[in-house]
C-alpha cells in the first residue's frame, strides 16, 4: 500500500488543530502542515474541502478532507490502530462521545465570554467556566485522565482546548489550579507527555493573540 | 447471556425521542418506555441518568445509562450488529458523524425561531432554516438517503426532528417540499418504513403542543 499522505491546514493559535496534532503524534504518524492565513484571506484549498463551515483544522488523508476537530481525532483513532484513543467498550465509547460533546459544546464559548467581557459580566463568565471544569473533574473522577489509567479520546479533546486557559486566567483575574486543582494536575501531567508538549503552542503568545482580539472587539 | 433489558425514558412530543425508537425499531428491539411529565416534575431516574442535562431521552440499558440522542443511536449501532446504521469505511463514518453534528447543531434552534418570532423576524428565520434544509439536499446528492441506498445513521437524526416540521410549515407559512422537494421526497420515503411511522408522533398533535408552547411564550 502506498505510504498515507496527511496534510493539515492549520492556524497556528488554533486550540481546535491542536487536538489533530496531538492525536497525529500519538499515533506516530507525520504529516505536512499548511499554515491558514485567516487574518487576511483563507486559500482556495481550505474553502473546497470545508465548504460549510470554512474552517480549520481540516486533515487531508490522501486528498480526502476530514473536518471538524473532534470529528478528526475519531477518524484518526478508527483509521490507525495503535494506541487506542477510544475505550474499547461501546458503553465506554458512548461515555466519551458525551463527554466530547460536553466540551464542543461549553468550555471554548465559556472562555470567549471571559476575553470578551468586564464587571459583573465577567464575574458571572467566570463562574460559569469554572464551574464547567468542575463538572470535568467529577467526569474525571479519581482517575489519572478521563481516559481512566490512560490518556485517550477526551483528554486530547481537552488539552487541545487547554492551550487558551492561560489568556482566561490573565483577563479573568483567577487561576484553575486554585479554583480547579484537578483539572490543574491534569494539565500538567498532560504536558509530560511529548505528543502534548510539542503540540501545545507557548501560553504567553496566545495570551497576546487573545489579546489582539480584544482590541479587534474594542475592548479596553 | 441475559436478555437485554432496555428501558427508554421518554417525552411524547420529543422529536429527539423519535430517533431512538427508529434505530431501536431498525434493530429489531423491544423496550419499555417511561413517559417522562416535563411539565409537571422530571422523574428521580430521569435526573439521576442525566445529571448533567436532565432532559430526554435517556436508554437505559441493563440499567445502565446512555443519554443525547444522536450518541445513543449510535451506541445502539455499535452494541446491535444488524442492520449497520453507520457506513462501513472510516471516512464514511466521519461523514456520517459530520452531517448528524451539523443537523444537531442547526435544524432544531432554526426550528424553534421560526416558531417564536413573527415579522421580520420571522422572515429571517424561514430563509435560514430553508437554507439548512438545501445544505442537507447537497449532502444527500442523488441519493435516496444520506446514506446512500439504504437508510441509516444521518437519515434517523433528522427524520426525528422532522417529527415538528409540520408546526414549522404551518407557523412559517411555507411548504418544504415546494422550497426544498428533494428533502420532501426524502421524508415521503422514509414515512414508508415501518420503524419511521411507527416512531412520528401524529403531526397535527405535535402542531398543537407547539401552539401550547406559543401560548406559554406568550406569542399570539
Amino acid at each position: 500500500m502506498a505510504k498515507d499522505e496527511l496534510v493539515l491546514l492549520d492556524f497556528c493559535w488554533s486550540p481546535f488543530s491542536v487536538r489533530v496534532k496531538v492525536a497525529l503524534a500519538e499515533k506516530g504518524l507525520s504529516y505536512e502542515v499548511k499554515e491558514e492565513d485567516l487574518m487576511g484571506g483563507k486559500s482556495d484549498l481550505l474553502l473546497q474541502s470545508n465548504p460549510i463551515y470554512e474552517k480549520v483544522p481540516v486533515l487531508l488523508h490522501n486528498g480526502k478532507p476530514i473536518v471538524e476537530s473532534t470529528n478528526i481525532v475519531y477518524y484518526i483513532d478508527e483509521t490507525w490502530d495503535s494506541p487506542q484513543l477510544l475505550p474499547t467498550s461501546s458503553y465506554g465509547r458512548s461515555r466519551a462521545r458525551f463527554w466530547a460533546d460536553f466540551i464542543d459544546k461549553k468550555v471554548f464559548d465559556a472562555g470567549c465570554i471571559i476575553w470578551k467581557s468586564k464587571g459583573e459580566e465577567l464575574e458571572v463568565a467566570k463562574k460559569e467556566f469554572i464551574d464547567i471544569l468542575k463538572k470535568l473533574e467529577g467526569a474525571m473522577g479519581d482517575h489519572d485522565y478521563f481516559g481512566g489509567d490512560k490518556f485517550g479520546f477526551v483528554d486530547i479533546v481537552l488539552i487541545g482546548l487547554s492551550s487558551w486557559f492561560f489568556a482566561y486566567e490573565k483577563y479573568g483575574g483567577f487561576e484553575i489550579e486554585i479554583e480547579c486543582p484537578k483539572i490543574g494536575a491534569w494539565i500538567k501531567k498532560c504536558k509530560e507527555k511529548e505528543s502534548v508538549a510539542k503540540a501545545l503552542p507557548n501560553p504567553q503568545k496566545v495570551y497576546e493573540f487573545v489579546g489582539m482580539l480584544r482590541k479587534m472587539h474594542g475592548i479596553e
